[in-house]
């Protein structure tokens, strides 16, 4: 089944406000394989919000609507709705009763306003609020199907879960929309893209989605309306075929962090592990201890921004740095290595670059990092040239670290 | 002038992900007189994106699309929307170039798709994106004017500030909508506003919205629809009042950073800093790095996340930690003073506390955190206790630290 959102509120339009409505139906809705093909958002104008309700009914014959249902005059929804159903409002007693009884147990009164709040179109269903003064309204005739919910996000949840969902679920069918993330990183999506070849083909009738990001770039694979049991197998199918095809690029799946990857594999292995960082100033660390119950793994770290403490701290040797740079393999390497040292532990990665905007030269333009790694006595360190302004290259050189460990542990 | 908002992409539709794109440009639109008065989201299909383009210039006259700009096949923005103008696709060779730059800067080679972000639909203008392959356009003619963007946030938000906004200004009406933000931090919303008190009624006829946040609470002034002089003159006027309501609370306006304040107040009586971070594990130090030019002042710090390092690398003695705890004034203050002696700076700021979800007890429940600051031999700590989850309660214990910094600076 397609619905589609009509978001119904001037405020939003400002952008003051970030509609996280919409996002939450979409995925909430899929669940009972109902999806959601459009969303528009207008002001609370009368005739912005027929045009787009009617233009919805008219293009999916179903559409649910968020905003619009409270006691003020900006408050329109339902009487522009129920006229495109040819439906006059109908004062209703047990709902008015409902409202009634909030404002009791709140120790208010309600005022003359409020009464609108009672009146439901002619053949409509109301759709009790426990948790505001609003009642949902679930209409359907001739143009098809409409569903009003307050925009209170709190309200709109509830409504959603206990008198939505329950009704969609009923009418539906045994299909649903389900979807399987697999994450990479360390690779473009073009290149991504070639090694995936006729992939669209090969997965069908799934569909993939490619999402670049600052930590690489995420595979979406989607099932629509498929039965549940043949979507999951499906999806499972066709995420293996794109961990063949991805490879080393592949570190998990759905919304798994990297960082947490790498404490499980150290955590695994019994190795601690530490951090020598330069350019990214603690960002690694920060990935690191963002993950609960990260102690028993990390020890810390040490943030060599200046090159006295490169020296001084992890005893990276001055004439090594002045005569390949900061910014080289070599200094990559002794910062590892003193990390290993100065930290006592297993693991040690190091990071050192230029994340600009300045400090750039010929032969190690902005976004040329370092990384190193040491483990066991040994050390190697790589290059990498990363795009961006200097808060992509940071983010991008934490995740890159970051990757360097899980392949060392995985190796 | 108003606009209308279309936001191209199946992945928004499906709900996991929330586009704060559209909020976002509202708002930086706002400050040059245009208005969005609608926002539809469509799928990655044509015939979508052709009807919600083709409507919104039917209704509205101008259409800013983002998304479906990038190489792979699911990207048919550009080809649908030159064709409501009538407009042939060419290849720019000039555009090419930069996407052949971009991928030589990183040392990669473009893929034969990436050729079809170099085209161009006649006679509509290529807004160059220094920050991704693809360019923005922008067409103009009889269906109305059409700018087209990327989504990837970043590169939205570029092109918008570098190419899209100076030609919006340009054409830009007399009136216009105009903001100022004072940012404060250190001090809850409400007990914010009670220091506020009749301000609304002070600085009308311009408006005063609490934007709270994890750095602290923003308040935002608007003047709508004023000559810019006056708008100007108003919102000065009003700032100051606020700075003056708020006090010592005020750390900045508009985007201001508290780490560049930080880092000014150091650079400014020649004193250079370093941080001991436990429970923050290096967001100190990334937020100081995240500035550019941070180098000059910012030395480096010690992420002392497990006690061994506490000890070993700070001097923390460890029967201050068996006797107090971890998160403990002596031990914040002997964090500060010991960084100060490890990095050899002047000023130190120390975190230690508990992030949870798990730690805390009766007496330290989550989201305690004492942080100390150390300068000149003198050292001090103070206590907070953060709400929120793990996230949160780190994000406001690091910029809580980065505002103690502050207070010791200008004191």
């Amino acid at each position: 089944m397609n619905l589609e959102l009509v978001t119904i509120g001037t405020e939003l339009l400002l952008g003051f406000t970030v509609d996280t409505n919409g996002a939450e139906i979409a995925r909430s809705l899929a669940a009972f394989g109902v999806r959601v093909v459009r969303r528009t958002a207008v002001p609370d104008r009368a005739e912005d919000i027929r045009d787009a309700v009617g233009a919805a009914l008219e293009r999916t014959g179903a559409v649910l609507t968020t905003g619009g249902l409270g006691p003020t005059r900006d408050d329109i929804t339902k009487k522009v709705v129920a006229d495109l159903f040819g439906a006059p409002l109908d004062f209703d007693e047990s709902v008015w009763a409902d409202v009634l009884a909030r404002y009791a147990r709140v120790q208010r009164s309600p005022v003359a306003s409020n009464r609108s709040q009672a009146e439901v179109p002619r053949g409509a269903l109301a759709l009790r609020n426990r948790w505001g003064t609003a009642p949902g309204i679930w209409i359907e005739g001739k143009p098809g199907l409409a569903i009003m919910l307050p925009g209170v996000p709190l309200e709109m949840r509830m409504l959603l879960e206990h008198e939505v969902a329950p009704r969609l679920a009923a009418r539906g069918g045994s299909s649903v929309i389900r979807s399987l993330v697999v994450r990479t990183t360390g690779i473009p999506e073009s290149t991504l893209a070639e090694r995936m070849g006729e992939i669209e083909r090969d997965i069908a009738p799934l569909t993939l989605a490619y999402l670049p990001g600052v930590e690489g770039v995420d595979l979406r694979l989607s099932a629509w309306e498929l039965p549940p049991v043949e979507a999951d197998a499906r999806l499972r199918a066709a995420a293996d075929l794109l961990r063949q095809r991805a490879g080393e690029h592949v570190y998990g799946e759905g919304n798994t962090d990297l960082a947490t990857v790498v404490l499980d594999l150290a955590r695994a292995r019994g190795l601690s592990l530490g951090v020598a960082e330069s350019c990214t100033g603690g960002l690694v660390g920060g990935r690191l201890t963002e993950i609960a119950g990260s102690s028993d793994v990390f020890a810390g770290g040490i943030v060599s921004y200046g090159n006295e403490l490169k020296s001084g701290l992890l005893g990276v040797p001055e004439k090594l740095i002045v005569a390949h740079g900061a910014v080289s393999e070599q200094v990559a390497c002794a910062m590892a290595l003193g990390a290993v040292g100065a930290l006592g532990v297993d693991v040690a990665v190091s990071v050192t670059g230029i994340a600009g905007p300045g400090g750039g030269t010929e032969t190690k333009p902005v976004g040329t990092v370092w990384l190193g790694i040491a483990l066991a006595g040994e050390v190697e360190a790589r290059r990498v040239n990363f795009a961006g302004i200097r808060r992509e290259v940071r983010a991008r050189a934490a995740q890159a670290a970051l990757d360097l460990m899980r392949r060392k542990l995985e190796a």
